[in-house]
């Protein structure tokens, strides 16, 4: 079985560690479907505790997270906001999380600072008492459990009509320049054969030289184009993004003319009748409303899919994975 | 058994309904007597996991339910600020309520958004993962809950002089206009025979037309008057209020002498010997303090009996209350 | 076995219930390294629930208590903030604190307003429903369970090379006239023999004459000094503090040259080989980050001390202590 620590970047996963993964976490969902299997599973940590220390807000993905923990019988505390931290009496950060991890298990992150998770996970290293650190999203660039659950959705829903992710096209629409998800997401896809990528963005908005340099090193096949209309009934799967206009201090995305790469009722026509939608959410309009009711779109199960992937993650992180998915009597 | 999913308004409240959650909000008081019985409590819905969302600020409705739901096991997530929401990415309300609604089993939801409990149970009664909703207070008008609790502080603290609320009267005092737990108690009352309700506040703020006009068409006795001290000696409870100047834009209320309608020793005196002060909380200087030592000083009971009512009305609406009422060996 | 009901200062601890509370943390400590330990630790007080009320910020001492609580299965409820209490509306703070107690077994409680603490515990004993108050730091004065993990990390480290608190010698560096951990952490060592404490600090940051006249009433030796680097040599323990400026209206603080007042690598040399050197945290410049390497530096056990000597007082004050230390067969 491979094993992980630390968990920091999409990079550090490999298909055998993806393929257990999402085994463990299909056994799980099984698990919990009874009170048994629920009350089971949350025995399982019952012993640890775990810190979210999020100071970069996100409540999906720190709800996420919470309720993973508590699914294992986790223990949590909580910083949602540094300003109540003793921050403000002077302290370093390095110095308040190795504080906070004296007090736990495992230390959960998100933080608006680059790099800040990999520092502290150095740091921790180093002392007697170390604990895991994963990265719940930092600064512009990594946000690895988001990939893992966006590739576990790709997967699951490919899997119900009888095939996996090799081969499939995949549309990455919006803010590709920016959008943390898509960055992710896209090195993850390297480990599935002959996927080809439409990154679908105005002009303004296309993917960083450094991304393309890694596809390209890896050997995978993509296409960049403005035209979304083109893109849509070509592809297996539809990934929107949210432009990251929190991100622009210059406030030029507000210029753009984002309507083109919008999906529409109409949209649904032309679309694959087994094609995905999905979307990292939250949304503004990049997906009318009335599209939640078509079956292909999975958005919603996406988020649902997020905690279920971390659920699973954390219970590999301690060991505890063996415990799911060797047979159980629920 | 009366069956419940989404509660909304205490219209919903039917007098068999009220019967059976006092019986099971008894019992389960006795039950949670001893450490063995506490634990069983907290075995009941150790699989189910509750969202809190609260947007408007209540600190003390917000741990009423926060502490129910921990009697039963079940484990919160919260937001206590919308600002902390990702809704500051542009998302709207009914998207963020879904995506919570999707790691959890059952929302409670304070906002002051009129309607907005309403509009989240009607969308999620559309999705394949329908959880119910627990309406913790919305806008001006309702706070179900809490019209519960006072009804079950009122029978409860009768039952012991051998009564019940039937033939009772009752004194509602101070801001009849805008108060809403007036509003929610006054309707639930006509599930009880000969109930006499006495609205006492200064004239500006006297009970509103669609109230009146509701009470009549239930066949209920009432009285307005401004004459606080006529009243006491002839009632067997004293429901006293808060003015709610924080709905007040224009500042009238500044303007109000109020000090007529508050509750002072010397009223001690004149009121019968076994009737009730209650008083659904905060207060500013509705009652002297002095009065808390009072054996009829129901108030800080009436606290208490909150976050018990809310653990009956939790457990029914997941069907645990059969594990409460029936046998059971503690 | 001594009892304690509220912990309101450090002057209610005696030497017999320091000895027995020290007993209590190093029998749970061993207790806690099996899971099964841990999960027995869990159950001991499952059916409880705390409030804790932190309306002064204070992030280390609150997430300390909080998994205090939780590794003895007490579920907590928090304030971490009071605008969002519903104080603003006008209630006054002892009202919200019966409301809290009136839905949990114990208050937990930080505030920035000097003998709240000592009130609250006052008024509740004078309800039918009473339950115990733990002052976690109040005004500038007291931090009873600060001192109870001072002593409890001195004593635990000195044991460990042989011997104990009596004899010896412990300077307390810095901010000497307004840090409350030197204030509770002088009186509590009165309870040890032939204790002598240096207090080194500039001229402006002088030990107050409240404490000195207490220090000598009770026997105690000390001596006053501005020469930090004399010092060094001599001691067994350094008890370095932070600059309390926060405090500070008048801001002269600033003006005064601290640099000499910090712990620095050159003094390890000069440090006896088996001293150490501690801080409540947190730090700003007190100690150079490479001492954290240095065996001596126990700082961030002191973290950790913080919460199992907190777990040990609150299962002492309500009797579960007896269930950690009698014979248990993990």
């Amino acid at each position: 079985m491979s094993e992980i620590y630390h968990v920091l970047r999409s990079s550090q996963f490999d298909r055998k560690f993806l393929d257990e993964l999402y085994d463990i976490t299909n056994t799980l969902r099984k698990i919990s479907q009874s009170k048994k299997g629920t009350d089971y599973l949350r025995s399982l940590m019952s012993d640890r505790r775990a810190m979210l220390y999020f100071t970069q807000p996100s409540t999906r993905t720190f709800l996420s997270f919470l309720n993973a923990c508590q699914i294992l019988g986790i223990q949590c505390s909580e910083i949602r906001d540094s300003s109540t931290s003793s921050e403000i009496k002077g302290e370093t950060q390095e110095d308040a999380l190795r504080t906070f991890s004296s007090y736990v298990d495992m230390i959960i992150m998100r933080s608006p600072v680059a790099g800040l998770a990999d520092r502290v996970a150095e740091l921790l290293d180093d002392t007697p008492r170390r604990v895991p650190v994963i990265n719940g999203g930092s600064g512009k660039d990594e946000h690895p459990t988001q990939a893992l659950l966006d590739v576990y959705t790709l997967r699951r829903s490919f899997g119900k009509t009888g095939g996996d992710l090799d081969g499939k096209k995949i549309a990455m629409v919006g803010d590709i320049k920016r959008g943390r998800t898509v960055r992710s997401l896209s090195r993850l896809l390297r480990h599935f054969k002959d996927v080809h990528i439409y990154f679908v963005s105005p002009e303004s908005l296309k993917i960083e030289d450094d991304l393309k340099k890694y596809l390209i090193e890896n050997g995978m096949n993509f296409t960049e184009t403005t035209n979304f209309e083109e893109v849509i009934p070509e592809v297996d799967a539809i990934y929107m993004t949210r432009i990251q206009d929190e991100h622009d201090e210059s406030g030029e995305s507000k210029a753009i003319d984002y309507s083109k790469y919008y999906f529409t009722c109409d949209h649904l026509k032309i679309l694959k009748k087994d094609a995905l939608i999905m979307h990292p959410l939250p949304r503004r309009k990049e997906i009318d409303f009335h599209v939640d009711a078509d079956p292909r779109a999975k958005y919603w199960r996406q988020e649902r899919n997020g905690m279920w992937t971390r659920v699973a993650l954390i219970a590999k992180i301690f060991g505890a994975d063996k415990d799911i998915t060797e047979p159980y009597g629920a």
